[in-house]
């Protein structure tokens, strides 16, 4: 018997909505390959489109409904940006791709929310898959990483923005928009795709903060107490990390072949900014790396302060132990009932006149000598 | 004295037939090399030939027996392939390997079962070796990897494909083959060559997922409470790991050097299709990775949660045995039979009025100081 | 509920004021790239900038509070050093950008104060961002590591410094300058941007000779008596070797390219001093990765020597138990109040002559036996 | 002082002979380069030699002492093999070096049993040093791998292979010759030596095969009960994995290097053949790399076991004395002397109607409910 | 405050004359490059100097107190060998470099004796630094190993070698200088260099040999009974192996950059000598690596070891108490007094006939039983 697709695809989507998104999730095998076929959970209820046209005289947004309505913005010489929220929908979405004529495996990728970040050169077009990390503090505290694709296509005078969710993560975007003197204005669509870039990779920084904070307030608890639900927070924070590498890892040769392909679409001045995003994606990936060894030296230290807790334990039951087992020997002789008369020889001790007294000096004495040795090793 | 081949060869075999296909298993040392020899169990009762004979105006399926009569189809002009399930009956494998003038290496790589996977270049002919990952759900719920060799042969006008058992992955190309505007009809051979390709890749990522389930459900139960059944478990997990990388790795460089070929066999349209699949083989090869970091933070932690069962296991012995030993000594004392009548010194606290209620004051008062202590300690 | 971003910056600020310096400080996301927003913390009062004007027949050092008043010694053929303290004040420093008209990129880069180090070209000027590590020892004897971050501008006739504090060490250059005789003065700027790279790269050694002594200061106490105190020492080892590679490492590289870069900025005569530094730093890393091995090796054996404890305080538990157990259960025994006047059967060794002696030696012999069985197996 | 050479290889040969085979062994430091001192062990009784000349027409094997009788067998058109077993008479290997006129350093190399894997090209001969790894079972069921220096020199009408001992592995190479339509009559020198090559390499799959076998059963047996001994199993194979990799790993580039260099004396066509070889060489390192991590998966995984061992150890005292120590205490309590008579406080309970069973069904259901609660926390 | 450098220093110094030779020392940061300054310890009593001048005729030895009093030996055509001992008297040996005008950096390098191995390439030089390791043994039978540079500097016409001791490690070459046939004696001074570096490197052999019977040696005892100061041997195996690969590890790049390129300094008939010298560099390499992972191994076995002890010791207590603790429990009870006069409930056995033999049977068949389940359990 074989666990039916359908089977796997239920426990995976449950292990999805309880927040495991690091699941690996696609199309089944064997099908036409450029299927878009979107794999994700809905994440929002309606798929948005919005079209920015801007140049350095003029700067209009306007939701629209049907591509084909639109055509005189994307048509004219102003620079169009076309901002989509939502990619479950996919007969909205394929109107889009239908209009730029985009090749079925970019259509393919743009649905199916779990690619690694990557850049590929086509043709008339750099697409450019990312992903995005954002947090949400949960009631009871605990901060929680969440991931959604985001997909750019850069066009010779168009640029197309594909995300997941609605989360308003390029609104400083759009208020520069606004400015007219901005170099959003004046440079060209490649500028923009490298603004949309930067603020996603700026939203790494963030995450690292807030893992950084968690590393160091596990760190601080473990070294007062430590106790098993720090286990759990650094296995979750093991998880993070490694999720987060996987999202950053491949961007850097991404970004780097932006910078070294001779693409049309791309000009030099806008290499000079990509270089610097370059340098960020590899600081994230070196701060990646040093969560990560952080993160394990948390282990380690948590199982050291296991153990020493445990050697307390230890201690305090050999010295209970060790002082009182050879006293209460010595009661249970004197508790035993052989009889002095019946011989000399028998327990004469019982009827000394200072038996009682010594024996009970004895035993201080035996229990002042052991502690006296432990005292010398040192065991407290 | 030296264990003979064959006895080797029977532990080996007795090994695989238990589930363990982590061997290495070949011809005997010192053989002329490009002997076809087949190395691995029997895997179905016959061989079987099937020619898929197509192009964008027919496609016909012909089961055959001898690949001289089916000579017609493939001198036409359109499409061949040829598809081999069963490797044990060499002889007739060789009836195909001579009419297409396989070279001998080729030979003796189809039928040696357990190659890595590769991708050659021959003068007329691509020769690509790949591992086909399958996954069966046991009576008793656990999911095994279960693994074959597949060869795919890639010619002017031909592919033959070989494989192992008659397990029926092929079965959505042959559906699409079917429909006469599909790429597989419209484009060459190199492009169904990409589709069974592709096809194998995605059994991948569908066996990745069940492991993914299986850590999630391991790392659940481990938190709950750590058995014996776990460990084995995860060190399972982490050999599955190892073979499904084994079976991957390779593959990259495979791909990658077909994409980079000049061959004439691959024409450039493929070639972006190969690229997709090369992006699938390095995701693959990244889950693998993420999955077997996982895996050691599972190893981890199930180490780490005996540890803490260990630590509470001590405490409840030292709690109970560190309160009782002292009180058992009072008793003890008060259980020796020093005569009170030898001497005033001897025991009068026997013949106190209140003897008995303040000593069993004094022992609960000891009680509750340890208690107390333990207390402070936060032990319990 | 999101936590805000000033929130997450208050949290950071604290842990930064308690020297917890491996933090990753950035603009807001989504802000427009070459924003020049200062974001370490003030660490000088006031922003100093101090004018260095040489060549081979003078030196001149004049501190200046506008640059444009100090024109005259930037336009002369003489050499200039701008050195300036303290980065907070981005007013102050945006009239020197604005002098030299360095790229928004440079300014930005100066002052976000957690920059990993790097070499830049741009046309006119080489970019070079390096960290500081000095060391300060703390009233109860710890040594802390501290860092900052010195952006060198390296341009035709100039070099520009910027450090965040006013640490003196830059003297021995300033020393150095007064002598007319040293290549300083006889050598162009770009040997004066080598001599504060050299610098710099020299008071990593200092740091590193530091490290070693803490190593081996721990190594020896915990060979004598491993403590929890050594295992946080350990940690913070650990964590400043995490630090220190981060603050390195991508300076080989950016060296490197100095060395090998065509810039007519840098003269081959100061390239082969470069290569001197280059040297250094390989030497610097390969200390520091010796340094990790070694406190990884010194984790290990703290893990060890705990366990040797453990099973020391084990065996004297079980050597003292073990003895005494049979002993009692032996004196338990002739405790009990069977009749012996009810049978001749119940315990008639009470009224034997010697029951009591027998007993007694019986008891010995036990516990010597123990006590031999214990010595062969060489646990004392 | 110092420990002196001859002390140093007198403790080296004595675990040489107790198969510790991973000695590094050479010649004194600063003697002349080129001196050509054996180093290993005497494994042969002589010297022997053997020409095996060969062409499409004939083949024939001649026994030689001296190389100089045999001239006309090399001068001949026909290609010959000189096989060497034995490398401790260095006198009569020099008849043949100096005959073939070889390089000092390959003379050196030739009896140094301690190489590493290597191809070197001179002038007009092409130097390979492989390592031969073979097993034998020992009486007591154990296998070891035993190792000896196999030296193929490559010249233009002859191939000079050199081995240690007179294994007869070359048998089945021997058995083709004597056919005439095998490519190794047909092919030149170069082929032969191919197939020298090819056999050693075969050889390591054995070995990989034991060692797989060895891993199965030592895992099974981990599972059931931990030994020590097999700790040490698992400690020597860790060791024989070592020695295998670091037979092998150097290998791939000098084959790599073969395929790709130009020399005259290797053909196209076996080159092809060679590309095979190395292609078992990769898969040889790919299986050493994967056996050595299932080896440290087993290290873990007896550590488990021994952990769970220990815990259940744990659990049983703590069962056994938590339930048994309060039980103790309550019958130490009635086992005290306050007299009954002196005071009606004094333990009237002994004299009681119902003293005896009330106090032994207290004890009885303290033991359960102590039972009671070790069952809740799932001890047993 | 600060620690000041001469502190550390005085620290460092400590550590360094107790043989902990892993010290990174220089200059103070800031100073002039170039700058000669001997930061070792004095470590010979004086400096001497010997010119060894030598060709096909003749071979003269003469110590010398002034450079410029041999020049007639440096100036003729035959090669000459400048052999420096000790090298804390800088002005001495600064006659030397004035005469030979070395460049400020090749001096500095000569007696910071921390360099780790390098090459480089100047005009009218080549400058090789190495480090030699030897090995004393001390009078407790322990082996420790010490460093010293040696730097060449090898000229048109002359070498250069200076070392920190008077080692007679070069003693093996003045033999061979003395024999007239020698290459040393017919080949240029390249060679000479080549020999030099050769011997050095042999010596790694034998420290490697040393080590490798130190690792056997605590292996077998570890095996035996693991005792503290075995992980303390461990430890400082470990310690060895940093510094020893620390000290190999760079030379390889060095000698590899000796061989690939066209300095007229090296003719190509020593550079085929030279990859000999590469070759064993990169067997010390792999052999280092080698004992670094069987040390690691080591420690693993070490920790295990001290488990199965550990838990042999929990065994012998739990059988021993889990036996008598059940045992001294019913001894307790029936030394309970209740008064079986009081009712016939109160404690009937104390009268039986049997009383006493039953209960003893009654408490041997107890530990029996716990016996026999020990013994299942397989814990004897």
């Amino acid at each position: 018997m074989k666990l039916k697709p359908s089977q796997i695809t239920r426990k995976l989507e449950s292990l999805f909505l309880n927040n495991h998104v690091k699941r690996v999730y696609r199309k089944p095998p064997g099908q036409m390959p450029g299927t878009a076929i979107h794999t994700g959970a809905k994440r929002v209820e309606n798929v948005t489109m919005t079209i920015h046209d801007f140049d350095l005289s003029h700067y209009d947004v306007i939701p629209i409904e049907k591509v084909e309505k639109s055509e005189p913005y994307i048509l004219n010489k102003s620079k169009t940006w076309i901002q989509v929220c939502g990619l479950h929908d996919v007969d909205k979405l394929r109107t889009i791709w239908d209009y730029f004529e985009l090749h079925p495996l970019i259509q393919e990728d743009i649905v199916s929310t779990s690619q690694r970040p990557k850049v590929e050169f086509y043709e008339d077009a750099v697409f450019i898959v990312m992903r995005l990390i954002t947090h949400k503090t949960e009631p009871n505290g605990t901060i929680n990483l969440h991931t959604e694709q985001v997909s750019i296509v850069l066009g010779k005078n168009y640029v197309l923005s594909f995300q997941e969710t609605d989360e308003p993560i390029f609104e400083p975007i759009l208020k520069r928009l606004q400015q007219q003197t901005t170099r959003l204005r004046k440079l060209g669509p490649d500028y923009l795709a490298y603004a949309l870039m930067d603020t996603i990779v700026d939203h790494y920084f963030h995450s690292l903060d807030l893992v950084s904070i968690s590393i160091e307030e596990v760190e601080e608890k473990i070294i007062d107490k430590p106790e098993e639900r720090h286990l759990q927070k650094i296995h979750a924070l093991r998880r993070d990390m490694i999720f987060l590498r996987k999202s950053v890892w491949s961007l850097r040769d991404g970004i780097n072949s932006m910078i070294r392909d001779d693409s049309p679409l791309i000009s030099n001045e806008v290499k000079i900014f990509l270089r610097d995003v370059y340098d960020h994606v590899v600081q994230v990936i070196d701060s990646i790396e040093t969560s990560r060894e952080m993160i394990i030296g948390l282990y380690d230290m948590y199982m050291s302060a296991l153990s020493i807790k445990m050697n307390e334990v230890m201690k305090v039951l050999t010295i209970i132990a060790t002082i009182f087992i050879p006293l209460t020997f010595i009661a249970g002789i004197y508790g035993m009932n052989f009889d002095p008369e019946a011989s000399p020889f028998n327990m004469p001790e019982l009827n000394w006149y200072f038996g009682y007294p010594i024996s009970l000096i004895f035993m201080l004495s035996i229990a002042l000598g052991l502690l006296l040795f432990f005292k010398r090793k040192g065991w407290f």
